[in-house]
């Protein structure tokens, strides 16, 4: 047990250091060998640990990934109505991932396409059921009315994290208040909320 | 003007032949050595034509989303209803990029991943406009209700092409009936369509 405690803890710091690398490095660019280098690791240390450069890629989004959710969840925020928990979470999220400019810059950089899209589908399919939680809460408040929260709740993290991403599309920057506005218009009548619920995000869309 | 037209016609030639290898490839493994091999090209003529193997992977999606919607568009469905002309293009999209299973196979392995991205960027952005005339046409005839003609296209497509996509959320095969009907009763929703208009979706995602 001590041996296994102690194997996940290594585990874990090195996941921390080879999140950061990926980040500053770019994904595409940080072969094994620049990890090994980097972390002062043997290949044999290495492979004690992970099974491959993308397998250690994607332990450690699904470690941040459920670092964010932790840190949303600290916060005392339990005896709050659903709706404003929602806010919550979006805004800590994008807080948590696009807190510095950048770290954004970097998330976003061409070379790190398929880790920015590893991190987008971590990011909605890990966060989806604390969602479907705050949903189903919302329901029993009678603020939100729809029969299914688990799939909304994926279509809404699926719409926040690609749709308006304008990196991804390229959208042109002109057309983004009229889309974040139609997703909050949108979120509002998937969740059978009250109009002008959620019509806090374009204000901070205005912000950036 | 004849000679801008045989440029044309000849990079649309080229276009098609390195959608085919990129494809049957990989988009990885297709580096422009391998397109100058295949295609008997000498890099003055590649460069004469594009400027990079992303600009001509760009070009080449493009172009084939281009040829889908012509082939949508050109069946005869000018006196269609607005919701018979949407679950056309719908059934009809997926029927071009994923009539043959050894194409869907191709498109949907790991080492076409960032093609396959594009792709699906393309279709989302290439292809609203002509959702969102359609939605137009729906309005006029008081099937749909809706403020948003082009951001709910936009984000119905985003819907379609990245959330019900099986292989790039990795999700469990038992789950997609449920993601489709979700996606069809808030497609209904979101289009402020009568309930049930949509319902022929998960009739397909059964046969598959």
């Amino acid at each position: 047990m001590r041996t296994k405690v102690h194997f996940e803890g290594r585990r874990k710091e090195l996941l921390l250091k080879i999140w950061d690398l990926f980040i500053k490095n770019g994904y595409e660019n940080t072969t094994l060998s620049v990890i090994l280098q980097r972390l002062s690791l043997s290949k044999g240390v290495f492979y004690h640990y992970f099974s491959s450069k993308e397998e250690c890629a994607d332990s450690a989004i699904e470690l941040m990934v459920n670092q964010c959710i932790a840190e949303l969840l600290k916060e005392d925020l339990h005896d709050a109505e659903a709706d404003r928990k929602l806010v919550h979470m979006i805004l800590g999220t994008i807080h948590f991932f696009h807190g510095s400019r950048k770290q954004e810059e970097l998330i976003d950089a061409p070379e790190n396409m398929i880790f920015h899209h590893k991190l987008m589908v971590a990011l909605t399919k890990q966060m989806a059921p604390v969602y479907a939680e705050t949903i189903d809460q919302g329901i029993s408040e009678g603020r939100f009315h729809l029969p299914r929260p688990l799939e909304t709740a994926e279509m809404l993290l699926t719409l926040a994290n690609f749709y308006l991403d304008i990196h991804l599309f390229k959208w042109d920057p002109k057309t983004m208040p009229a889309k974040v506005q139609a997703f909050e218009e949108n979120m509002e009548l998937l969740l059978g909320a009250q109009k002008g619920m959620f019509s806090f995000l374009h204000s901070i869309s205005g912000e950036e």
